[in-house]
């Protein structure tokens, strides 16, 4: 397939604006008069709250009104930004009020103050006279599903939130036959997102409708969900998404936006804003679970993978959020990779006394790749053979069934991009070179790879609405319910409808704020969903607008609309390829036709019912110093199966990031929280070390074309996907130099330092 | 037709945001940074600019640009908002450029100054160096026809804009064989819309397109205008409609638009507001033309009109705007109403050196029916007959046909009003009473008659668009192109919506912001044309969603289609009347069936081809004081054939407006100006007499109602409509009553003092 716009390194649509600061993010945007939001947080992990008093608080001048649990329904909601489903089973566990009676977490939500000022909220929440009954709590998830443990939800006494498994094949005969059995531990740290813009949002009323702005990934879910907490009919409630400052999934939470609608509800629709701190940000809206997994692995004197046994345990803090759907999305997706004969996973979703975790890029794929990638290497290391010859021993091929999902594979760039990385990073030639080291710094190569859907079907609805007008000039409208939340979504888009229309991509203006009252539904940015699923109803919805454009040139013309086509804004003869007109005649013929006038228009919805699995690859090299513990990536390279690219710079974008983000849980980041309190210790970008520019290798992203059936112009997903491989590839880099497994990330220096020691190596 | 919605006294959609101060006007919007235009403009009538220096007011500190014509593309354009032509020869005249370099009356617009606040643009307007070449000028257009009259545009040596006129039948025949020939003049003067919110827009640049906040009636048109203007492709351009503060046709004019687009153009995309003061508003507006009309009737012993030859002279102004238009609905739409045998108007539309008169509230059609209404009771009285029979006894029938414009008349109020009115105003038992009175204080009484068209079918175009989609909860949003204004519409095509889907009204939730980027196409608000346009693709958007709702309903409960119905938010087995569910259930599914997941929208557009000719009446009870001149109105009712009447105190309430307007300028409204220097006397709203409520008399507004079945609900217009017939039932009134016949409005006290001194009764 030859495309004009597809593929090409088109400008981001947003570029001007956002580099001359044009671009408004929700905190931009003003309101007469607009009151701002506090909110009391709970000093304790685990306490109830016995007695509440804000008397001196509301007495505070500037202050409008103190809200606590006993001011609001008491509804208990999901904060998960899943679709609705209309079975209830399906649906997410509704654990949760927007105020606590009940302390479940240091930092949990306890009371709102709104004041005409921050200073003024700041001393009112001083103000407030808490009696708490202080309750143990526990932090450990395997010590939460201990018998005695406290109960931290009434329901949920043994404090797991959902212990679904899955299985294949016959594992335990599997084992009974195996030439090999391989056992391994693996553990993943609690991490955050840390997107530049904190959770904010600000609410006014409009007639008898609350109005949200907020800095949100899905502002169609985040409707339905602030209605829900709420108790209100869904369509008295509006959320509009102006630009926002990165997400990660940790705006696929609707955290903040039920509380600004409870502020405007409460003082008659004043509009009142709650911006968290990065404090707050830290505490109170979601981090990525921390899993522990026990693998078990079974393997033929061949080589051959057979049975894969997985225990895992994921912590997923004091409410559910996403947590059960992040473990099944975890054992799912990771299945499309390797051939196992048999498998069974048993994992456990477990309540502690921690933040909770949620959505964070990856969807707990990063952790489960963690885990199995670590274990593939120890396995070949314990087997003596060539890591990357045991995977491709191993690998899966195109067509390719999975047993429980029935997905099938379609295109498989593992091969490809296993080749291309080696020869990339040299792997043989280094290999080599770096056979028995002995100084003080050593180097070392480590690759691994990893598997990852296109949206969620078949578990969730995949449904993306798209609309275009086309304006007199022949340029179009081009409106989504998806969104650009800095991931180049709208360029992406805009090339698609250019490239289905036949326009140059500066006659596409996207709308880039979603605004629930007009923007077509679509549930929004996660899952690496968009560019597959709402790319499917963009190029529907532009076919459609080709197609009125054709009949009324044919129209005009007498020529058979199959004989016409529109190249770069202008009609045409196909064949002859001779110029008829340029677009803007007949759009203009569209609507100011006497007799004909019907502007052209389309407004469509697909409901995607496939999806595609894509692949990666990372190869690292690292220099480990054995005196200090310090690890030094020199060089990180991904090489992507995300079928066509739609536009390299783009992509080559979300690699980068994704590949900094991996980086930083394989090496530095870690939240930490006191033992004895469950306070946090490190909730600020000082002491969370998160990756910089002065941390971050040379990163090299590279894709394999190979275009997915399924894709509507070949695409396969990549948002999240640079996120997955690079943390256990860093990890057998460093094995492959020290011949230490580290099976604990982060590798930071205090950890490889106590591992040396451990290993006698200092 | 018994309708749920259609016809209820519905409170106004938009009542809590207004009467709370919570509706965003375009001065309620704040951007970061904002600059201030202000625009310099010439204390000349008509001028040369031989030179222009800005420097001085570009030294100022704080002041960020100026501009004069040679800084802004030479483009002539029309600010005149109509839909665009397919045919150049039915376009605007394009006779003006942004800022000019020859003022061609007081206030036209020479430079720009863009500052950062109002003060310092204020003083920099004041350091502009104009260096002008005084022209000689000319005000009265009889006059500007004359030979040797001063030149205004080059290419107009006579001044004249247009003057095409129209007839029917043969009047030199019928004048021949008359048996009375009957002649007046009748005038009207400059008057103005006063809209409360003057004309007030800001501009800033999003990467590479213009985006105008606007009070504009008509965003779809002023977006082509202002890039006509600029010469840019029309899809760069965008504009947003918020709540605005009165139109009345003077924002369907596309006036400070292409201002401020230019100006934040030249400030590299700086967000720039441009308000004007009142007494910019005033000049370089637009006002109503002032109109003379010489009259000549022939009319048979049988009392029956046979023919009307009109000779019209209309004052134009500076700028062509929307004159030659005018005066066309002028002559065509005071035709469908009397039984003339032959018709012929010769009508000049002339520039004089005025500022720009335009569209205004009736259109032309008041000052024509001034000068027919004022003219039929000269007529009766010289016959000694009663005005009313005069004209009951001429009126057309329904079923008539327009010779010229071939339209039909399906229903005809007139005789039902007129009846109405007549009983309302107690016509008979008066007249016996107001007989021979000789005191200080007369009474009387007067009427006149009115028709009126919906929209501007055959004249223009009349396409509009209506998008709906169903929330989740079975509400509905309601997206248009059309604009409230303050007439109400919005809460008028909320009852349809909700009258056609079968749900409460709260459950409909229109869009009152018209955005161009989104918002379906619709030219916007004038000519009355909306509730009757609009109506029908409101209708038929609404029908398509009812039948996707009922197709969801029949594939859930096997019922057929036809067997259901949807009631007040219910699905109901139609017969049984027996309920099958909420209208939310069918929603959901909509939205979250795994296979059949399809949101409920329609996305439609009409282009409607028929118009419906609206009537009243206007009956007038007036008391002068002989010895001053002062007139009071007692009384004043309206009686309406409007159709079918959506909602009765939103109709009342445009009665009550255009009343007022109408009895302003029959009684003391003109913008004068000083015939020494063309400047103007009174631009502010101390010194022009609007009319208050202190002067306002018991307005009673009535209805008709005969259903046409052009109307989506048998609805016809009634905006423009009340202003029409008050002014010329007044001046019969006081007719009757002093037996003076004032030939001339406004009849302030002043002119009424110097016509009775001239006739001889002071």
């Amino acid at each position: 397939m030859s495309y004009r716009v597809i593929g090409k390194e088109v400008k981001r649509v947003d570029a001007v604006n956002k580099v001359t600061g044009k671009a408004k993010f929700t905190d931009d945007f003003f309101e007469r008069d607009m009151l701002i939001g506090k909110v009391l947080r709970s000093p304790y992990a685990h306490a109830k709250i016995k007695n509440i008093n804000v008397d001196k608080a509301k007495a505070l001048e500037g202050v409008v009104e103190v809200l606590t649990y006993k001011d609001l329904p008491n509804i208990k909601y999901a904060t998960a930004g899943h679709p609705y489903s209309l079975d209830p089973k399906h649906r997410d566990v509704a654990d949760r009020t927007i105020l606590t009676d009940k302390a479940r977490h240091v930092g949990d939500s306890i009371a709102i103050v709104i004041a005409k000022d921050e200073l003024i909220a700041e001393k009112a929440l001083k103000l407030i006279e808490v009696d708490y009954e202080v309750l143990p709590f526990v932090l450990d998830p395997e010590k939460a599903m201990e018998p005695g443990a406290p109960i931290i939800h009434d329901d949920r006494p043994n404090n797991v939130i959902s212990s679904v498994g899955q299985e294949f094949g016959n594992v335990d005969e599997d084992f009974k036959n195996a030439d090999y059995v391989f056992t391994g531990e693996y553990e993943t740290s609690v991490v955050q997102h840390c997107h530049l813009e904190n959770h904010t949002a600000y609410a006014y009323m409009e007639n008898d409708r609350i109005v949200i702005v907020s800095s949100t990934q899905i502002p169609h879910i985040a409707r339905r969900i602030v209605a829900e907490a709420l108790g209100l009919p869904w369509g008295k409630v509006r959320v509009i998404k102006p630009y926002i400052g990165g997400g990660f999934g940790n705006k696929q939470e609707v955290i903040v936006e039920p509380m600004v609608a409870a502020m405007t509800l409460a003082v008659n629709g004043r509009p009142v804003r709650y911006t968290m701190t990065r404090e707050e940000s830290f505490i109170a809206t979601r981090t990525r679970h921390a899993m522990k997994f026990y693998m078990k692995t079974a393997v033929t004197k061949d080589h051959k993978l057979q049975a894969i046994h997985i225990k895992a345990i994921s912590n997923n803090g004091a409410y559910a959020s996403h947590g059960h759907s992040i473990i099944m999305s975890a054992i799912s997706k990771f299945r499309p990779l390797y051939n196992f004969k048999s498998f069974k996973a048993e994992p456990k979703t477990v309540y502690t006394n921690l933040p909770s975790a949620g959505a964070m890029r990856g969807y707990g794929v990063p952790q489960i790749f963690f885990a199995l990638e670590s274990h593939l290497d120890d396995i070949a290391k314990k087997l003596n053979i060539d890591p990357i010859e045991f995977r491709m021993n191993n690998v899966i091929q195109a067509g390719h069934v999975d047993p429980i999902s029935k997905l099938t594979v379609r295109t498989f760039g593992i091969p490809e991009c296993i080749k291309k990385g080696k020869e990339l990073i040299k792997w043989d030639e280094k290999q080599e070179l770096y056979k028995n080291q002995t100084g003080e710094k050593r180097r070392g190569l480590g690759m691994a790879c990893f598997s990852y859907f296109s949206g969620t079907y078949p578990v969730c609805l995949e449904v993306a609405g798209c609309r275009i007008a086309m304006n007199q000039d022949g340029s179009v409208q081009l409106m989504l319910g998806a969104t650009e939340i800095g991931q180049g979504a709208d360029t992406v888009f805009t090339q698609m409808a250019a490239e289905a229309i036949g326009i140059p991509v500066d006659m596409v203006h996207i709308i880039s704020t979603q605004d629930t009252d007009v923007a077509p539904f679509d549930t929004g940015a996660y899952a690496s969903r968009q560019t597959y699923i709402t790319g499917a109803a963009v190029k529907q919805a532009a076919i459609e607008v080709k197609k009125q454009v054709l009949e009324i040139a044919s129209r005009k013309t007498g020529l058979k609309v199959e004989n016409l086509d529109i190249v770069d804004g202008k009609i045409i003869e196909v064949g002859l390829n001779r110029l008829i007109c340029d677009i803007s005649e007949i759009a203009l013929e569209a609507f100011y036709d006497r007799i004909d006038s019907k502007p052209i228009t389309s407004d469509t919805s697909v409901n995607v019912r496939t999806n595609a699995i894509a692949y990666g690859v990372s190869f690292a090299e690292v220099e480990v110093d054995m005196l200090t513990g310090q690890i030094e990536v020199l060089h990180l390279i991904n090489v992507h199966d995300s079928g066509t690219i739609i536009n390299p710079i783009l992509a080559e974008g979300q690699v980068h990031g994704g590949v900094s983000m991996s980086l930083g849980a394989a090496l530095s980041e870690r939240l930490m929280f006191d033992e004895r309190t469950g306070a946090p210790l490190n909730n600020n970008l000082l002491d969370y070390k998160l990756q910089t520019i002065m941390d971050t290798p040379n990163i090299e992203a590279h894709f394999v074309e190979l275009p997915d059936p399924t894709g509507a112009f070949g695409q396969k997903s990549l948002g999240e996907n640079p996120t997955i491989s690079p943390a256990p590839a860093v990890r057998n880099a460093v094995l492959d130099a020290t011949g230490v497994a580290f099976n604990k990330i982060p590798m930071n220096p205090q950890s490889v330092f106590e591992k040396f020691k451990e290993e006698g190596l200092l």
